[in-house]
């Protein structure tokens, strides 16, 4: 009864909201939800509704009670959609100002392609994707945001999730430290515990695929990420890059020799397998992605681990996700973590092949993807859009101390952490 | 007219909370300020109606109006206190939960006393004193919060600050870096740019002294140094241990050798007198303060710059303090700031003394001070007092990033970082 | 004509200094060639005497025409032997004071044995042999001279010598630098041209392995190396430990660590098998030499490349051998190089089954053997025995400066370096 | 008696070798002389021989007993240099091979002039001196070898034997390691007991410094060296330049840093007063000699401790000797130790200004000056001379192994380190 209660009251909220903007059709509850931010077409959890909608006349006039009945179980998204109680607000504005962000970043022309194997350097250099994607699911993209790219360095913050969700903090981190390395990314170096660094170095990584899916045959342990990815991008699959796998397996004298090193130290649990472990770490890193799948994986970690196109399931654990993007803040940028902390403060990571996945802890994910690095591995474009980023919102965690409108808070005023200020 | 409106109003809303707690008296009226953490004879905002509360009936009852004249200019600070609206809405509750954890810290009996100086070493190893300030200036304190104890390291925040005001950023990173140096605190590396790696560091420490107050005689540094940190604190006055002072520069061949090291790499400025830079830091370090006055100084922090019992000041600009605080957050934990960073994720930083400087961006400042040191060099209550605040209460960063009800919030609803969680 | 009469001559003289031995007699002569430390039994320069020996009665009188027969093509060395004039005229005396720098060095009962692998373990810690032949061929030994151990790193210096025969110098330190480097014999650091620092570390001697026999089966490889190693020690065939090698190779995780990152710095030639090249390496390692036939291979080097057992053959160029002795002398005895370069100033190679090889050049080569190493890989007793025989004899490079009886010099007058004393 | 026979025996071999030159008379007693290679007007062991000869008749044909009496003390010297018997017996030979080595090396253009201070920079950088000086005292000087130049870093062997003969090897090396570095001469590393590498990199020397003359005034102190640079050039006054001191001191930050850091490491005696040290230090460095006067120390060296000029006192025992040129082979030349070790194969020690000063054990002292500095430090003219040095003469410790006839030898036969061939 009282949930009755509550579907008519707010059935009866969503087609008052729905009203204010127009007749309240179909064709117009389309309209303001694309407008909101949400992604008909391919939101989960908005298809059942679409799929109601088939027979409805778009320009009908709908009472409160049949947009209850249309809406069923998304009833709330949508009123909260409708009455801009959605994380951001204003979203039509802020996909505007992300596209001026996107333009102001595609004009750098520096960097160029990595190419230590050729399936890297044979991709057009000139291709850039922006895509994001919100806490409450709302998406937006630009550009090249829907190609394929291989994922590499990418996976180490998922793959260092799936090993803490297996074995617990303790268990990982007895075999990897958790701090920055003051060092490259494939450096030989190791703690004074004789463990690499931290998980998003090649070493660490390394370790962490050695933990994920213990006992199991190669196949399944590869098929249990895979999942995993899917899981974390909403439903949507990744794809493989087999021939990047192959090339990567032939030219990787660093990764062998940072295995047997790994050994020699006893970094291993016992019975692992070097060169099958090796190889899985090369086919993780092959996984492909586009910016749009990316920035829902983005954004299942700003929820602390709960996708927010299917937000009835947890997929990591709220401590397991604090943990990786601890790292990600401090480790994530290569020989650069220390500068990008410093300034952009949001946690982050890139990949070889030119992603970069960012998350603002409750707000979004973002991914841009542009293949051309800069010195130290990072995309060029991609840190000169996230800097334009930070510039333009207040989106650096110690950005909105005192509540000063000095940036742009897209946010939905009660969710930010800025108090008001108060002059007495 | 519409203000005197407003003034009627507030003095409504506070008379009427007033009288929700027994008869609006003034004796009922300092307890409930006192149970809403506000310091009725240490708190300047609340200073001229104490004075006006002279010669008024302790037990009296007092009308609106009445209520609004004794109040004035703090009238607004009284309303909310009264309904539960500053930053910590049950106070009394979270000084028994701080109370809690300061016992739990107690039981620590590891580390030992700083000795490279005689006045450290002859300190009593068994103090312990923490202090807490709300960016709302609500106070509560615990042990031997009022001893003064030497500031030590906890002077390099404070410095980078006022370098950054007088020269800004762009100049004061051409002579020290800012990012994390993957060694110990007196390390003689320096970065690829040949700098000191951040201000921290004590070879950046005394870089940022050859930068305040360029041109000045010594003792008018000295007293602009002194005259920030009695702003810092809402007005109290450091101390000085002209001993300690005396010590340290006694003492101080490592300092020396950087001091030498950096000239020879050109970190400082052109006509920087060596030796008086030195003696300039080791002055710094030398000044006194009790964990509540570092309470103060950490909430100023905390609120971006505006010392919360002070509010109309803005002491450091809000970019500043974030530059400040991301430091903090990486670097100010001597050897242990990555694992810090990590479990604690605060900005913070320690002293050889014994003290720890903590902020709660847009919540509130910590001091803790108990003088038994860990290996490396942080205190040992200290570090134990921060896990068991994380433990405790959502104060990581990454904490709160589902809203799931996993820890303690103690701050006010609408303040909170953490959206509502929605399940659709 | 002339040569008739040399012989004759050369006879008479031989003929002579026998007699004042007692009765010119074959017991005789076999006596004084014994105390002249020639090994009747196993030189291969008196086989074909003792040959024609067989049917000469022992004690009949020999004229200086029959002996002349008699010795023929080892007259020479007979008449210089008889006559005191081989490097070490008193080799009676000399084989006593060896004697007892042996038994001093016996008592010492520290160190363990190497045991990374088992083979190593399971070895007799108390055994100790020490072994020395001239460049003249005169040859002592003591205690478990004759016992068979893996040469491990002692191959090291011959490899190097290999790889400069085969390829010439510029070639070969086109992959291999030639300084100490100031690191663990195992260390992973290479120097500013990305080469191992020097062919005695463990990345130069792999790199070095890659340049022997270049295009070679590995069979023929391996046997090239026998060869060699057979002529070094005047004909006697070394032996070879397969269980160590098995082992070696099992257990190779840094050696395996450090063959990748050479190939990634681009160490090898082109078209090198790196896991061929490694398996040559453990290979070469587990070849089994004695201490006996081990100071034979000194005495070669002592004697810039010539055996002196069989002194007709070139087997290393004067160059060849003046390169390896330089990096013995500096780089041969891992961390304790430096030391052992300052207090006993020999070149030297030590390996991890407890030998030592020392060169004394144009005097003698010996061989210590003892288990028990010290913390930093070198055999106790072996640089024992070094201390003392530089105590007792001026051998020291720098030793024999203004031919001050100081020490022993017990090397033939006029072979010495050190000028006699003038007074004005 | 028998000295008088003695005396007699050798006036007559005096007299029968000048009678070979041609005439007995002085003026061919004195050509034959400067043949051998003495400096008749500049040779304390001749000097009282020439005053007895202010009266002789030039051309006066003189009978044994007259040159025996005219000789008298230097009768031995004399008669060998007659005889060829000095350890150079063809000196005029080997002067001009010399000479043309000298004009080999002056083609070098190279280097740059260091310019650190001001003096050092203000030299003519086209000068270039060559001076020898063998173990018999024979003398020959190419070029700018009568030039005055600061000794800068040559002081260090000098300064490193002065404190072995006043505390000792055990208690200097409780101060000062004895092993190459592998950094740079002014680096900041210290070994694992926390001490300088050795007493040739600036941190060794200036803990040397700190062990000469304890006790001692300043002026004693510097007094006592200076006296010490005179016995060691046989006689010679050596200069100081106060403009090189006073601009030494003003710009030593590195060198202020290294001694501040050492005192913190407790590396000096306790009491050690750290300015005056290093103030000691920089007037070691600004001490001035010549080619000529530096080649004689070299000699001294060369010859165990005893200067040739002065063969009657012992300046340095063999035993400090030893040490310091164990040292000066393994760590004289800055970071191009390790090369010159191997291929030239000297003790040596290079300076700032340009000078180079080699020590042939048993044979001579050499050093040449040319102010053209390559990147590590070292003359680029002294270099190249070493290089063709070592090229023409078998001076190479490991050059003359089998006595092959590869190189001259330029030696008298009997002092040769080489045994002659023996083929059987």
């Amino acid at each position: 009864m009282s949930e009755r209660q509550d579907l008519a009251e707010l059935s009866a909220r969503a087609h008052a909201a729905l009203s204010r903007t127009g007749p309240p059709t179909l064709s117009n509850l389309r309209r303001a939800l694309a407008d909101a931010g949400l992604a008909l077409e391919d939101d989960p959890r908005l298809r059942p509704m679409l799929k109601r909608a088939r027979g409805v006349e778009p320009d009908a006039t709908l009472d409160a009670a049949t947009l209850g009945q249309l809406c069923d179980d998304a009833l709330g998204l949508i009123q909260r959609a409708l009455d801009h109680e959605l994380i951001i607000p204003d979203f039509v504005r802020f996909r505007e100002q992300l596209e001026r962000l996107f333009e102001r970043a595609s004009v750098e022309r520096g960097g160029t392609v990595a190419d230590y194997i050729p399936q890297l350097g044979r991709v057009d250099p000139e291709q850039f994707g922006v895509a994001i994607c919100t806490v409450d699911g709302q998406r937006a993209s630009f550009g090249d945001a829907r190609t394929d790219f291989c994922v590499q360095s990418c996976c180490k913050p998922i793959n260092y999730c799936m090993a803490l969700e297996e074995h617990g903090e303790q268990k990982v981190h007895s075999h990897v430290g958790r701090e920055p390395s003051g060092r490259g990314f494939n450096e030989l170096a190791f703690n004074a515990l004789n463990q690499p660094h931290n998980p998003l170095i090649n070493a660490g990584a390394i370790a962490c695929c050695a933990l994920i899916g213990a006992g199991m045959e190669p196949a399944d342990r590869f098929d249990l990420v895979m999942r995993r990815w899917r899981e974390l991008s909403g439903g949507a699959k990744p794809g493989f890059s087999n021939a990047t796998y192959l090339s990567e397996r032939a030219t990787a004298d660093r990764n062998f020799a940072l295995g047997y090193l790994m050994r020699e130290r006893g970094v291993f649990p016992p019975d692992t397998d070097l060169i099958e472990t090796l190889e899985f770490y090369f086919q993780c890193c092959s996984i492909e992605q586009s910016a749009e799948r990316m920035a829902v994986v983005a954004s299942t970690l700003a929820r602390g681990g709960i996708c927010p196109l299917d937000p009835h399931q947890s997929i990591f654990k709220p401590r397991t996700v604090r943990n990786c993007l601890s790292l990600m803040h401090s480790c994530g940028m290569y020989d650069f973590s220390g500068e990008f902390a410093f300034s952009i403060g949001l946690p982050a990571k890139s990949g070889v092949a030119g992603a970069l996945l960012i998350v603002v802890p409750n707000v979004m994910g973002l991914c841009t993807w542009s293949p051309r690095l800069d010195d130290l591995g990072n995309s060029v474009r991609g840190v000169a859009f996230c800097k334009a980023l930070v510039e333009t919102f207040n989106f650096h965690p110690y950005d909105s101390l005192t509540g000063l409108p000095a940036k742009n808070d897209p946010r939905r005023p009660h969710s930010s952490s800025a108090p008001t200020r108060h002059l007495s």
